[in-house]
């Protein structure tokens, strides 16, 4: 049985002291101190994670969760639900941006069916753990029960621990569901407390009338459903979507099984938002790729507490973010593993310090 | 004879009409149009740049320029000039922060002595093409001469020449010298007629006493010198350092040769910003990479007029930023080249394109 309060408990803080002797690592590597910057982070990070001073990656897994959503008959999206399906095709078959950005980083890709509103056929990358064909609508009942959000939890979490047991170091998550910028704007109205037009965005590229549309059923849902702010759990179950509760549950499982997770775009960033606001260290355990063009997406990293490090006005979702963040990641690690130091490659130190020059 | 205004008259526009061929094909790609943001602002360049629809990189070189200067002698640095040359033998042994980076994303590194203050030893991937044993002392005397400025710019301009004819399809720039970001915020003070205060930085991390004394050097060098603004070279030369021209001569083969060149932190976009006054074609073969710690870094790639992919808070220099641009750039032209098409993976188009749902 899953038990999502069990799961929780076991969520550690990172290692402090694994992390300062990394840093001392990190201190006397061949560069002024601190000038790589977030690569120097990361590796801190990571560090602090895994329990290793000097941690690898050698296994590498995006994470797809895809699913699909009622609110799409208000007319928020500019394409139909049927979508969903066609893109998990696409994803099975290697066409999409996300096979492209896998293949490039050398990371392998999962793709979840956890609530497409069509049937999918058998194939070896992916996971058909359908809770559902689809979220009902959110603007006329809740967009699942808490059994339906808790077992897309639970099913996200098999699948990110299934790859972390097979040897995954490194863990990018995405999304592909019609509809989802909608659900993941009323998760971030609901947690940050803003109007919806300051953080509401055209997603996929709706047009203006899409736009108040979208903006109409975002606050229809949230005056209907009124979600309680302390429960995060029943506020994804009545506005979120079985994607992002799919993805609560890969964050979950890298926290506990001390595995880095990459945030992507605006839908993975409101599932670690959900994620973060159900145990005060799981943020720890999430770094983020890069900013995206939709524009709650910064508020939302900043409410989680991550930063970005690609600005690249991406809004694709898949994951696209958070593959091409692995290369970034890897390189961090690399600089922690393989670069000389100043004692091994006779460099002198600054003026201050001495300034002892060693003849090379 | 190297004639810098007949390769300045090389310089072509880019190719508007195969970039619009480019565009058309990156819209035809399952995903939203625009969704891939940057990435495809990058692969619609390259195709302007290389005259082809589908470029592909198969061969990068980060290019590294090393040499000193002479206003060491007025405290602006933490470090001591012989660094520069224990630095450049680090990049030969394979232990420098450039070293990790170029290997991570499969680039070769080649380095150039244009003007170390001391004699290194022969190396495979040393360039030994010393103009000078550092540059004069700006504060008292101009840098270099004009004719020492033009010939470490043909040296740069030969070296990447010889690089793009063995097949190299991106370069990557960088560079190593005590000193020099005091002479590139001299440049950049030069250009954009700003107060010294507004974008001076600590370089490679000095502190309040030393950030005084670069701050009157940097007003002292600009006040003796007075370097036209209608003369870039002639500021280069006075104000600028032996390893910027070398950069400049590495961007302008770039141009000329049609292959694109990545920017690195605030050295290699001082040299950028001088390259982009030469001739007003230059920029646009010139990608970002990121975004520097150095506070006059975002100033002077406004300037220029690239903006940057990456937010990573590096101050290191040696072409680590735009080693890890690399494999963004690569990927931008991957999705280009190995993306399915709306038709060919049988995804509807958008609700107001009509909506057909083709059957998979």
């Amino acid at each position: 049985m899953f038990d999502l309060q069990v799961k929780l408990h076991q969520i550690k803080p990172l290692d402090r002291a694994i992390m300062e002797e990394t840093q001392v690592h990190l201190d006397d590597l061949t560069k002024p101190p601190g000038s790589l910057g977030v690569m120097e982070e990361i590796a801190r990070c990571i560090a602090g994670i895994t329990g290793k001073v000097k941690p690898q990656i050698r296994r590498k897994t995006s994470i797809l969760m895809a699913a699909d959503h009622g609110v799409v008959d208000e007319g928020v999206s500019a394409y139909p639900s049927v979508v969903t399906a066609q893109m998990v095709l696409n994803f099975l078959n290697g066409g999409a941006a996300i096979n492209v950005l896998s293949r490039h980083v050398g990371a392998e890709l999962a793709v979840m069916d956890v609530g497409v509103a069509s049937d999918l056929p058998d194939h070896p990358s992916l996971w058909k753990k359908k809770v559902a064909y689809g979220t009902r609508n959110m603007v006329r009942e809740a967009a699942m029960t808490r059994a339906q959000a808790l077992e897309a939890i639970k099913n996200g979490y098999d699948l990110a621990e299934h790859f972390i047991n097979g040897g995954t170091e490194l863990i990018g998550t995405g999304e592909m569901g019609i509809g989802n910028t909608t659900a993941s704007t009323a998760l971030l109205v609901h947690f940050a407390g803003v109007p919806v037009n300051d953080v509401v965005g055209r997603g996929t590229g709706i047009d203006d009338e899409r736009l108040k549309l979208k903006i109409k059923a975002i606050e229809a849902a949230l005056q209907h459903h009124k979600p309680p702010l302390d429960d995060p759990l029943e506020a994804l179950a009545r506005i979120g979507g079985l994607e992002i509760a799919g993805l609560v549950g890969v964050f979950l499982a890298c926290a506990v099984k001390r595995v880095p997770a990459i945030v992507d775009g605006f839908i993975s960033a409101a599932a670690a938002l959900v994620a973060s606001r159900l145990h005060p260290h799981l943020r720890d355990y999430l770094l983020a790729s890069h900013l995206s063009e939709e524009p709650g997406h910064r508020l939302m990293l900043e409410l989680i507490g991550i930063r970005p490090v690609l600005h690249m006005k991406m809004r694709l979702g898949e994951g696209t973010g958070a593959a091409l963040a692995m290369n970034i990641i890897e390189a961090s690690l690399k600089i922690l593993n393989e670069m000389a130091t100043f004692s091994s490659a006779g460099v002198s130190g600054t003026l201050e310090d001495g300034g002892v020059t060693q003849s090379p």
